[in-house]
């Protein structure tokens, strides 16, 4: 039987059925790896994921970050959560060996975060921003950087965080103005120290009791930098400055305020005032102007990790929901209502089926998208040449997708699990409702729905030439193919083939209003077709599991394993019955010629 | 300029120049009233609704109900509240001169409801529910009980409730198992006094302070009755109990918990306990075991206020997302991207814009079709003979759609709401998360949407040999008609024509699945159909705006009238080009020959 918060069988599915995580254990870099301690991994991570995560779920919603004389006091977990984080190696799990990390593939990372992610969002968010700011570290600062940060960093004695957003700056980072003046005139160089002013908001761990350090990695510009994005630099600015003999300082970080918010309510958002008193310390992280081309180096990952994040919090509620229509007798069958029978379990009606499946194509189709990202990274990791492009451009491409599908659809899968309980599901009691606060979130930190659908339609797609969108295009055809050869799912290749072609149709629109009518009129429904790019991406996904699924299901030689496949065969009709056809309505939309968001004016609102 | 919770231009328009409210005022019934006198009740309603309840609304949601030795304290503007609603007529505003009601149009009395809802949609709960109670006792409750509990609250003294719901029974009335005994076996007749004995729950408004008393319309079942739904009775069950000389003593109904809700939380739902000391009194009204066909008479009422409720919260998010996305600069236009120029404020974004125009195309055409609803119950009031059938038959078909489009929409409108405000928007300091909170119950109570879905294709397409949908077809013909013969309207006349085609294909296949397959089958997908229904619906109501729009939009006189019309007709092209295509991915689901809800088994997920 599945555990509630998470589904092992379909984590082992993905993992070794679909993507064959074991084959890359027979690539160098992983070669320290096989099927059996991945195995041993996940099996500690949800050992974990239910002693420390899932328990302090609710408390952490109920008993939010405190401001208290300018720092902020979290629950007790999170101190105990990064110890066992650092000690454990979950934090470095993707780092190199040579710096004490696991060199793990970022197919099992990955899972290792929606496992806790899957059990309490709010507290795996501290693990995690960690390791990607200390990422950061790794790969573009200096060694002296790495030496005084990556240690307490990734044993999680100290939260890592990124500092991005200002009042007057969000999804606009070009209108950032925090200053950085070089202390040294002479020195202005990686590595060099920075005298840091300026006001950051919405700085997720930015400061908290459960670390003994806080280390910002923060934008800001250099005093005579250029305008805009091209002025913008990346710093390191811890909250207590390391000295020579190793004491710490205070680094002249202030805490202003933190936010009440829907959800996400375990994880301190914070507005923070970086010198006030002219002593804030940074250190330039690689060369000056370079910083947002850095933070965008890791941007993929951060904006998956979202991706999972909201796919992980909506597989909990679905799980939640589950149980409950299992026990929950009413109603009978719509054929016999004599009363006298007793009631039956609401998992037997079929529209409480719908809203489960609906839950559960949505979650397994964007688990199956976040690992397919994940193994495009593990892919570029170990290729060369052009296949290395290829997995980068892979990975660039589906990037948006995977943060943006699992986010918007996530409000709909946890609201509907909230419908499966019915009025109880509106009550605090059970944890749907916090599921369905916590989700909220996801479209937008870390670049707004908007934003990622801009990223798409007018950067990834039209980037070197297109050529990302081949590669993808290609990777779904071979899919279709296999799908065509397997009984039960030439309809659905049809049905995704036919996708595909009003792809087509609908670029080919665009790159003729392009022409025509400037990127205004291009991009005015970009979000539009990020939602049609994403439906026709996780139907391959969908078809993508069904095919081993299909294979399986004839040969598999337990009741259990038989109604697993089952049960993936299921979901994927539904996708394709209840979810595809939406695509048609998107291109309807996309090719339809009145223009209402581009003539409509402010003030006819 | 409009107000920010709601747009009393808009209602101007949707009164005045799409319904005709002022032509009801030539039928004796309403002899009374004419357009000054309409114009000055909304007036005060919207004095009112800006002195009580907008400045309350933030409060009553972080001081929710508590609890205090069996007692339930509310905020303090509910008592002030409930007196001006009495005082002022707000209560009676639907009820017969006979009974000191001022008799008006329920076109009138939903307007005065909405603004309310909009304005704080947990207080205007306490007297719209106590108009709805106190509408059961004067249509099925004999002298005595109109005379007792008809001037306490119909003034605001005493509160009324609907109490249905039960731990065992939800969705499914069939099992309430809460029990009467006649007091006096020889009498049993309406008016007779009975020993009630069970639980409920979700009891909305249950007790409260902010009333002297608080007075329940109970469904029961009486000892002996037949099984089912069949053996329902309606009863008056009071907290104190009126002696014959007008004191009140305790009637033993106890308040066993209240919940804590994710949002609504300025109304306490409870938990009542009834006759745990065998001394709870209750009187029959009408006849015995016709319970659930009294509360039916009224339900239509009390599911389009639901609907109403879910428009008037989005309403409000709304107008405050309008307001900030106004003021926010951010970010330049994308041709135009010189990072030295100042930021635009955001609602100049295309897609600031489009999310802004989902909202206003949700709202308005929502409430288009409230109004519509109470437009048909006048209508049915003041007709006779074919004519009253034919509108109470429209008012039957369209009540689950008025009930479940908004609720549903609701939550995307209200979650637009959030995103315009970005990462300010996820806060509790500004008043888009509570509404996003507050609209979630929409869904849920007064029958949940796949009860909707199942009433709508179960019962009211069906019964009278489907005569509502042909009264209903006839409708939108005769709109489809006039927008044809209007500029700029005969693109949408024809897509809603398709439309309509489609609605006829989809009938036509599920006539035949009943008939092949059997109820189950017929009915697997009514939740779906319902969302189909809903579209077309609302596309109706908005070319149903759209005609008198595009006429007056050539003649108005002033430049804000100019825009106001511009502003409908982007709204329409708005729904007709990104929400009315969602029609036709439905009708592919729905003539879809798969059926993975039927055959997935509990087992499979």
């Amino acid at each position: 039987m599945a555990t509630t918060f998470v589904s092992d069988r379909n984590l082992n599915f993905l993992l070794h059925e679909v993507f064959d995580l074991a084959s890359l254990a027979e690539h160098p870099l992983y070669r320290e790896h096989g099927r059996r301690s991945f195995d041993m991994i996940i099996d500690a991570t949800l050992k974990l994921a239910k002693e420390i995560c899932l328990p302090t779920l609710r408390e952490m919603d109920e008993q939010p970050p405190v401001l208290t004389e300018g720092r902020v006091e979290v629950h007790a977990a999170v101190r105990r959560f990064m110890r066992e984080c650092g000690d454990g190696g979950w934090i470095a799990a993707g780092f190199p060996h040579a710096l004490d990390g696991e060199q793990l593939p970022q197919m099992l990372t990955c899972t290792c975060r929606y496992i806790f992610a899957a059990a309490n969002y709010s507290l795996s968010v501290y693990p995690f921003l960690t390791a990607g700011a200390a990422r950061l570290i790794a790969n573009f600062g200096g060694a002296m950087l790495r030496k005084t940060y990556l240690p307490p960093m990734l044993s999680g004695r100290w939260q890592g965080t990124m500092a991005l957003t200002e009042p007057q700056a969000g999804s606009s980072l070009a209108d950032i103005v925090t200053e950085a003046v070089p202390m040294d005139a002479a020195a202005t160089k990686a590595g060099s120290p920075y005298r840091i002013r300026g006001k950051k908001i919405f700085i997720s761990a930015g400061d908290h009791d459960g670390v003994d350090n806080v280390v910002h990695l923060l934008l800001a510009k250099i005093a005579g930098a250029p305008a805009g994005v091209k002025g913008i630099s990346l710093f390191v600015v811890p909250k207590l400055r390391p000295q020579s003999d190793g004491t710490l300082i205070p680094n002249d970080v202030a805490v202003s305020q933190i936010y009440h918010k829907l959800g996400y309510r375990g994880c301190p958002i914070t507005e923070l005032e970086f010198g006030q008193r002219d002593d804030c310390h940074g250190t330039l992280v690689g060369a000056p102007h370079r910083g947002l081309f850095y933070m965008f180096q890791m941007m993929n990952e951060a904006r998956i990790e979202v991706g999972a994040g909201a796919a992980a919090i909506a597989q909990a509620a679905y799980g939640a929901a589950l149980n409950y229509a299992r026990l929950r007798p009413q109603g009978r069958a719509l054929g016999a209502k004599d009363p006298d029978q007793p009631p039956l379990p609401i998992i037997q009606h079929a529209d409480v089926k719908r809203m489960l499946l609906f839950q559960k194509a949505f979650v397994e189709g964007s688990l199956a998208l976040i690992l397919q990202c994940a193994r495009y990274m593990d892919l570029e990791a170990i290729s060369t040449g052009v296949e290395m492009e290829k997995y980068a451009l892979l990975l660039d491409l589906l990037t948006p997708v995977a943060k943006t599908y699992p986010s918007e659809m996530g409000i709909l899968s946890t609201s509907q699990a909230i419908q499966c309980f019915g009025g109880y599901g509106y009550c605090e009691d059970f944890p749907v409702a916090q599921y369905y606060r916590d989700v909220r979130i996801h479209p937008i930190h870390e670049g707004t729905t908007g934003i990622q659908g801009l990223d798409l339609l007018g950067r990834k797609l039209v980037r070197h030439n297109g050529r990302a969108l081949g590669y993808l295009l290609a990777e779904i055809q071979a899919t279709i193919a296999s799908a065509r050869n397997t009984a039960g799912l030439t309809a659905h290749a049809d049905a995704l083939a036919t996708s595909l072609d009003q792809l087509d149709a609908v670029l080919a629109h665009l790159t003729v209003v392009a022409q025509s009518d400037g990127p205004d009129a291009y991009l005015a429904d970009a979000t539009v077709f990020l939602e049609f790019f994403g439906i026709i991406t996780i139907a391959w996904q969908w078809l993508l599991q069904a095919v081993p699924a299909a294979a399986a299901e004839g040969t598999a030689r337990t009741a259990s394993d038989r109604r697993f496949y089952a049960g993936k065969r299921h979901a994927c009709d539904f996708f394709f019955k209840y979810e595809l056809p939406k695509a048609t309505a998107l291109a309807t939309t996309l090719l339809h010629p009145a223009r209402p968001t581009l003539e409509t004016h402010a003030r006819h609102f």
